[in-house]
């Protein structure tokens, strides 16, 4: 991908100038496009070891109200790598230095870094509050995760990874595996391979399954959807595995859990016979779905993914700040 | 203003250099203008779009040891956006990860990040937290509040919104709102109103009045001082309202403060009869004395105050560095 | 030292590249020689007020996973004043915001991390993390302190200090006081004393004494070894006192502690018939170990010692991932 994309067209770079990014469904097909274009782009610029200033004199609030160590650098590093600056609000829960302890509404506490930052990333344990923000906020918000919301983010970089690892999604046999029902993440996920034009397989303990009205509606989309507690039979016809982590604290009876949880753990065993090529993803952190031998696995692909974050992320933050300095010359003035 | 200032002479920049920022009082009305006008240059150069490199090559400390994420904020875009580069501490009451928790004093601390940084800016809970901090450190030392002490960056800030907003002070009549007893702000605030040659309307709970020190120093300096409880009548001839929060804590019967909270918010009702052209200041954050219904009020200018704060702190932060670019080539030698 | 380096070969330059900084004994005299020069180029630089670009667009992971201020400030300066940026991880054992909360191990969580930075830095309240560190990353890691390990910027800086303050280390008498039990630092200290040829007198409460395999197999390689609890006379032959505080954790039974705590302690009086010209160091935060009346001794070299830190980084940082611009020319292509 990063040596393959294609250069999108100034007007369709500039339809993202001043767009806030709170859930995946916001985005067309040819939006898509364009963010792995960029995505690649950037991703290439950095191996070639340029040095950008795209986001030069410019600064992004990086605000996250819930820890997300990991989300947290992709996007700091994303700002930095295109020469731009943060500022940083990382809380943890039982540490709220934040205003909002002094009980300001959200809508005041962005309105303010509103007038500091260019784009604001925000990420909080409450669903909604990236829209509450956007209302705010004249600069772009970027949701990296609203509780039980969306974390379209995590969507888009999954997309490019395998775009870039299978050099397109059309017609590809994709397995979802772990838990179906509550990961954001994966409701997320499965619109956008709708739209690429994936075949789905959905693999989960029953309490966990995809619920009916996704699955239905990716039907009547016209998606091939199968949902099957077979794991090992599934991958001998996948090109991509993706795992999600089972959260003990999703089952109401803990005896449930203990007895599904080791049953869809992916093992050097379980891929034994999968299909040639077939490549493994991950949001991570993981615990023990994926074991350690896997990695070395050359279709395992889940640290590869979140580096691919990067580049998503730089894409994002430049396109919604009108920075993506490839199509139009510095607008700035050196002081 | 920030069309509209003008420029401090070589001499009048010089004097800032090396030079702490502790206290409200320690200002001269010259001092102030060169503050103000500085502060209105930066503003000018940020709507231009100008990438700074004022500060380039410098680093700032950022120690809030107390939350005050708006403070913060507000301090490390200043510095980023004069081209400069932040090291923060940012603790929390419950969370001391600073060297004092093993018993090093702050003489001992700040004496080492000294040796970092070329500016500090320093948050504390305790009064006299930033003198102590001067006494140890040759580089400038920025007070961003010690505790019940001082706050200047606030007043030089709600100083420089009036004066944009109204073109000067002099003979502006401005009404103080609320917490007149324990704000320290607002003390700060009427020293520099007096100096300018304002004439000030207190308004507040009869256990929150300003001072009598205050008011007899005041007056003592030829000031007109009137104190009311009549709101409505006296925003009928205000050229400013300045609103503070009541809070709960200062007390010492919860009953009188449940019986006075409602009797001094501002809203639609109590501002439909202010003189034409009044602006509402508030130092944020706002939890009910102001309602939401007032932000869309022309003169509702608390949030456009906050973003001032960075202007005036970027003027602080250079001058006292001595790194004003405009009235000087720069000094450094590129690597 | 900072005007007196002598400019290593590119040959000597290169060795670094690529690699960690784990552990004190992982250092040749040439290599501690060359790091020692760079690091007083470096000085040299930053007091001629160059503004450095060696590490222009290259991102610093900085993780502490337990407080340490004055080291985390330290290298985050560090790469600031090289050009670089950084991201932070700053924890508290109480706030726990890493996905090692979830149950990720720390393998995990630096791969990931280890694709966005090009160099991290590690502290870590576990003995070994830095090394586990360094098997998961292709990046280089310098460890900032691993529990009861290693700590060698540490001894680096006290190194650096020693050669700048006397010239040479080479036949110098260094008393070393205080804990040298369980110092960490003293431990990777001696050793390069030992390189460099010192002479060593222990200073220590009994049960702090210096373990008798370090002596022994300091003795064996033919080090002078002096052990003695008069450290008054020890003080009227010594060139360096280097002071380590003594924590009352560390005693099983407190009273031994409350008996001993005082008769080590650095003060005036103590001072008083010391070696003309002796230096006095602690690796700091100081408690009462060094009376604050020795501060003004111009002997007091402390808070220079950690002012050194900071070159001594630049170097390591620079080195170990190439960087250092005065030996070759910008790799970069400025995008």
């Amino acid at each position: 991908m990063a040596n393959n994309w294609e250069k999108p067209s100034l007007e369709q770079i500039e339809k993202f100038e001043g767009k806030d990014v709170l859930s995946a469904p916001q985005f067309s097909k040819a939006e898509l496009d364009v963010i792995m274009n960029v995505a690649a782009y950037y991703e290439q610029a950095l191996l070639e070891k340029r040095i950008l200033k795209d986001m030069e004199g410019k600064v992004m609030a990086s605000l996250f109200y819930e820890p997300s160590t990991r989300t947290r650098l992709s996007f700091e590093t994303a700002m930095l790598r295109l020469g731009g600056t943060v500022i940083t609000v990382a809380e943890s829960p039982t540490n709220q230095t934040s205003s909002t302890a002094k009980g300001e509404t959200m809508h005041d506490g962005i309105t303010v870094i509103d007038g500091y930052a260019d784009v604001i990333v925000i990420r909080s344990p409450q669903k909604g509050a990236a829209d509450v923000a956007a209302q705010a906020a004249k600069h772009p918000i970027i949701n990296a995760g609203d509780g039980a919301g969306q974390h379209p983010t995590q969507a888009l970089l999954d997309i490019y990874t395998i775009l870039k690892e299978k050099g397109t999604l059309q017609g590809l046999k994709v397995t979802l595996l772990g838990d179906l029902k509550f990961g954001r993440t994966v409701h997320s996920l499965v619109d956008f391979l709708a739209i690429y034009g994936c075949e789905l397989v959905l693999v989960s303990p029953e309490e966990l399954k995809m619920p009916e009205e996704i699955t239905k509606s990716l039907r009547d989309r016209g998606v091939k959807v199968e949902e099957t507690s077979d794991l090992k039979k599934a991958l001998s016809t996948s090109d991509v595995l993706y795992v999600t982590r089972i959260q003990r604290e999703r089952f109401t009876d803990p005896a449930v859990y203990e007895k599904v949880k080791d049953a869809f753990i992916v093992d050097e065993e379980m891929i034994s016979g999968c299909k040639k090529g077939m490549i493994i993803l991950h949001p991570l952190p993981r615990v023990n779905e994926i074991s350690v031998g896997v990695d070395k696995y050359e279709g395992a692909k889940y640290f590869e993914q979140a580096y691919n974050g990067l580049y998503v992320r730089m894409a994002l933050l430049a396109l919604t700040t009108g920075s993506v300095v490839l199509f139009r010359p510095h607008r700035k003035t050196v002081g």
